[in-house]
């Protein structure tokens, strides 16, 4: 089993990837057949192709990201983090509890994120 | 499928009767063949005796509780909350963050806590 410490730092690199990083940097955390479910009830992404696509959508936009808290639980975490994202005028703000799980390695071989366009805070 | 509100309401419930209910307060919430898994990792405690038990064992303990944050994404709520737990001169605080799932009447079906030793604070 990876320790919590990897773990924790997996998490850290992933939120930060996802505020300044590329689609690649991002997936690159995760292993070859893991699943994406992002909002949690929509349709389960399998496999590094798809995953892709799904942080592609996101790269190109102005975004900061910020950890705010984090417990892990034997090969899985839970973590609460803030993603800032600037569009034009308006700044979007975002705060999700996603659930993830580890292999061996510390890659990602799951992520599920809690989070409704209610939760979306338009400023 | 039961709406957000419903789903809220039930964790803000939750989260009041952990602190001051009994166990059967709380067990009330969930329904008879719902699984327990606290923390993430240990053994899934299944139906209401086996969730009666868990709950008995931190009744008579002098807790106050506080929802921190809460996430709905469709049958589905992450939350992040406050669990202070006085004995003697100490006080201990955990922040968990769980997991439910919510049957279409709003009862919890799955509850799954993930936090460990390292995230208590004793004070």
């Amino acid at each position: 089993m990876t320790s919590a410490d990897h773990i924790r730092d997996t998490v850290r690199r992933y939120v930060e990837t996802v505020g300044t990083g590329t689609a690649a940097d991002v997936v690159a955390l995760y292993r070859e057949d893991a699943t994406v479910e992002d909002p949690v009830g929509s349709e389960v992404r399998v496999g590094h192709a798809a995953i892709t696509e799904f942080y592609a959508a996101i790269e190109s936009l102005d975004t900061s990201t910020e950890l705010l808290s984090i417990r892990v639980a034997g090969n899985s975490a839970a973590f609460n983090f803030r993603v800032i994202t600037r569009f034009g005028e308006q700044t979007f703000t975002l705060e999700p509890i996603d659930v993830m799980t580890f292999d061996e390695d510390g890659r990602i071989t799951s992520m599920r994120a809690f989070w409704s366009q209610d939760d979306m805070v338009v400023s």
